[in-house]
């Protein structure tokens, strides 16, 4: 590949256009992504692909994104600059020469909290403030709710708590009360800031990491920036191997997102891959390193007890958690308790200074439908709830990963666990798989289960591919997985009765109904495919304009039927004075529910 | 293509071969699929695919399969052969020449009741007859259930009754009450019979029709075939158009599954395509014409009624089942009650002679979130149930189709609705689709409302492909789309807590735990997309007995971490010793209740 050309992908998805909305208590400005639809107004939607899809803006990844957050932060007047721990061969893994990926060139000193200052937005939720973050995020969620606000408000919550719409205050009381979380370390200054919580919209995650063979800093960049493209709100970056603290520059400092790590991963690659010979000092260094760089949220399994262990014994698949197998086996190994438990409180200490959000890990997470919801599992859940309180005691903001592999009868309850021993903190899911038998297929087993803990409460569902249990994803696994989970979890918000939600749906089934097919393929979560589809039975122009279904032909096209009997009715009598006629009990339109004999 | 050489898919797929139970009430042979599992005992499962799989048995579609309900049928001594009705040019839409799919060679004389005998399974059920169909279906809805009744039940069934055990009286019991139904026209001799009903199984239909430009009749065979050999529990012939008539007889007199048709298209091609030229005489002829072909059910739009039309009026997608909108039509310009409803009483007369079946088709099913449980959709529901009385009255099987496009939290009140008010006969439904948002992804979308709906109670769920809304669907859509069902299928299954349901997931999980790559491949429901996804990760063979996951490597797979730490825990004290300190609340291993601060 010729380096000169960048390999990103940018601009706009089809039809659609990058609009912004300004903020009243904050000098923000709030991207969102239009799509034009004929002869309807546009429609705006969420929009989590950042300055990628805006044509007014050129991307240069070695320069990064713009430093949005920088005036915000120092605005607050309790961060301090500093040199930062220094870069060291081991962050690397002693990559070097031809084999080292370059450091991201244009570095800024890190920031950190002043004194022991809590930082994070749920201190300042916790005092009263409304940050820039906090409005940011009110306006991202109220797409559509204005005009929602003329139509009944539909849905089954569970006993969440839907807003008609999101004020600033009320993501700052969300955030207070620990039921959501603002992922943003202050030295992740390109973010557009998102919320994750069971009031707000469902969202989703993409795991991304390194390849084996050395890659790009284009290469690495680019896999975010394709999966933000489709829709993930939130990226993880789980790389291991040589090169990964130059990578985790690369993509943070071009990151519109949130982005995830396991430090694990990291720290056990220091010990050169010895679960045995990891050390709290150096778990905690690697803490240190990622916080500096930015990194939005850590997962810590620090739920992982060497009581509970002997509790997977019987299991079918063990533990299936990467982090969780090595916590399992150093604690197993050393017969002591867990290094992470043990010091967890001086992780939250680092936590507050960067406001790095905890992702409080499953490492016992069930791997086959036979363990779900096992002792093992739900013993762990109550530990992350006792870690829960911990971290709130020091303003960390939390949330809480979960299962896995699940069947569908078993799914409420795990919400439902979850929610009185973490004590309603944000849920983050894996799937759950709702069957094991149908590897190659597993993103369409977990978006089943995905949609349904969604719709129970579950804050944010981190996508499965195809490739789950088979192999690495590829360019076009991490799309469908994307797409697939972008639809589950747009199933699960309209399921809850998020206002304004099915705005979206009625445009484009009101495009279907009328043969728009550009607005029909516009408006769909992923154009391309569906314009491709249309095209290899329809490949003409001529048809992208046709008033029948490509599928039935003129002669059985039910909508094109429909249109003629609205004609024939209107031209007969009006078809509203006959379902007028109808509801007085007309002799010709007896009543439904006496039906005539 | 060399004509010489069929185009049907046959052979077993990987690592299987079919086995053969026999009966004890009847002299029967029913098929499973074994699978071959390194250092387990072979695994039996569920198999529609027919003598399609069975090595011992080769094809030729110009004899078709072998007539192995013949001698059942006339030993019950109600029936006669007879002439039939003459075959016109009109029945193949006046193909001629070169144009005219060639008919099938060794056509059989119809059969039909003696006099006004009522030949279906419901009769005989009501009579207290147990037919080898109802012996045969017991002993394929019994795999695994001897094994699983060494284990607790498991499920939540929401009001079903599923039997520890199915006997051959119990599947009498279910039809004779109307839950289940048994597809079987009497002239459809080559069926391997299968059950219908809220208390077995999950079954999985497959939509399939005739290629715009003229297709052989290897073509259309086939795509039966692979339809079956993915897991189709029975197939639609949705074909309109030419020679539908002639296409219809290879496909039947080669399917080993129910076959089901919606006569009223033919009836519609016999008119020109024109709705308001439909007469009952002409769809009256249409179904005497495809019961002697041997359609096992026939798709019925008898609850589209004139007055229930104006109710459609607001709908964003109005009618969107074709069936519906052409009756819709009709009605509308005859300002006239259906042809259908008034003369229900006659179709069942001819139902009730060949047994088919009837599929009570949900004209007025929603095709847009925003049209979900409208008063249209239920205002049919009601006449359904209506004519399922009329219908059972008769003797006639029955099933009732559903929707459609439904969001989550409005499932569980058409399957509750279902129940009411068509009185427990089997639900039949199409997905739901629970957005609107994905074209191209709907076969997901549809999946989530399908694995619900089969858990809450329908007994078998219509197939939606990737083209769903774009176009016809190809091989990969179809193969793609069994699969997704029998997924969404076996999910349900697993819910509603069927004993031996889960055995399939154990033994693939415990391949998958054991790194038996193979096992894990051959056990899923698409062993040749699993094995090529392992291969673009890892091609070499020798990974194919790698003791780690493709996806981690070494050092980061967790089920490698996990076979260590079972190790080391044997090595150090044995892993349930361990477990059992921990359950005597030994001083390291305390109760997991009380967590140790």
């Amino acid at each position: 590949m010729n380096a000169s050309i960048p390999a990103i992908t940018t601009g706009p998805l089809p039809a659609s256009s990058k609009v912004h909305v300004q903020g009243t208590l904050h000098d923000i400005t709030v991207p969102m992504r239009q799509i034009e639809v004929s002869d309807e107004c546009p429609l705006n939607v969420y929009d989590s692909s950042g300055p990628y899809t805006d044509i007014a803006i050129s991307i240069d990844i070695a320069k990064g994104l713009a430093d949005s957050r920088g005036d915000w932060l120092r605005h607050r007047g309790d961060v301090e600059e500093y040199d930062g721990r220094t870069i060291t061969a081991a962050d690397n893994g002693f990559a070097e020469g031809e084999r080292l990926t370059p450091a991201f060139p244009n570095q800024r000193r890190p920031m950190r909290a002043v004194g022991d200052r809590a930082v994070t937005q749920m201190a300042y939720a916790r005092a009263g403030i409304i940050t820039p973050e906090m409005e940011f995020v009110a306006i991202r969620e109220n797409i559509g709710r204005t005009q929602a606000l003329k139509e009944e408000r539909d849905g089954e919550d569970f006993g969440a708590c839907i807003p008609d719409f999101v004020t600033p205050e009320f993501v700052r009381q969300e955030i207070a009360s620990g039921r959501a979380i603002i992922p943003a370390n202050i030295n992740h200054r390109e973010l557009e800031p998102m919320i994750i919580g069971r009031n707000f919209l469902v969202k989703i995650n993409a795991n991304i990491g390194n390849s084996a063979v050395t890659s790009s800093m284009e290469e690495e960049v680019e896999k975010m920036v394709w999966s933000i493209r489709w829709g993930a709100d939130t990226v993880m970056d789980l790389s291991t191997g040589r090169n990964i603290h130059n990578i985790r520059d690369w993509i943070i400092r071009n990151a519109p997102v949130p982005i995830g790590t396991v430090p694990l991963y990291q720290a056990l690659e220091k010990v050169g891959g010895i679960a045995e010979d990891l050390t709290w000092e150096i778990f905690r260094d690697t803490l240190i390193e990622q916080a500096e760089q930015g990194v939005d949220y850590f997962t810590i399994h620090a739920g992982v007890r060497l009581h509970m262990i002997p509790l997977t014994a019987r299991r079918v698949t063990g533990i299936v958690s990467r982090g969780g197998s090595i916590m399992a086996k150093w604690c197993l190994h050393h017969h002591r308790e867990s290094f992470l438990y043990e010091h967890f409180e001086e992780i939250c200490d680092i936590c507050r200074r960067y406001d790095v959000s905890f992702s409080l890990g499953d490492g016992l997470r069930p791997g086959a439908i036979a363990d779900a919801n096992d002792a093992a599992q739900f013993a762990e859940l109550e530990t992350l709830g006792e870690l829960t309180k911990i971290a709130w005691a020091k303003d960390c903001q939390v949330m809480i990963e979960g299962p896995g592999h699940v069947p569908m009868h078993k799914i409420k309850a795990n919400m439902d666990k979850q929610l009185e021993h973490c004590h309603e903190a944000p849920f983050y899911t894996l799937g759950p798989l709702t069957t094991d038998i149908a590897p190659g297929y597993d993103h369409i087993t977990s978006a089943i289960g995905a949609a349904m803990i969604g719709w129970f409460g579950t804050a944010m569902l981190c996508y499965v591919t195809p490739k789950e249990h088979l192999g690495l994803p590829d360019r076009n696994d991490v799309k469908t997985g994307v797409i697939t989970y972008k639809l589950a979890a747009h199933a699960a918000d309209l399921a809850k009765g998020h206002p304004g939600a099915r705005m979206r749906d009625d445009a484009l089934s009101r495009a279907r109904f009328e043969f728009r097919w550009e607005d029909q393929f516009n408006l769909g979560l992923d154009p391309d495919t569906a314009r491709s589809m249309h095209d290899e039975t329809l490949p003409k122009q001529a048809h992208k304009v046709s008033h029948f279904c490509s599928m039935c032909g003129p002669k059985f096209c039910s909508m094109k039927i429909s249109h003629d009997i609205r004609a024939e009715a209107e031209k007969q009598d009006g078809m509203q004075q006959m379902a007028g006629k109808f509801r007085e009990g007309g002799q010709l339109y007896v009543p439904v529910t006496e039906p005539a004999e």
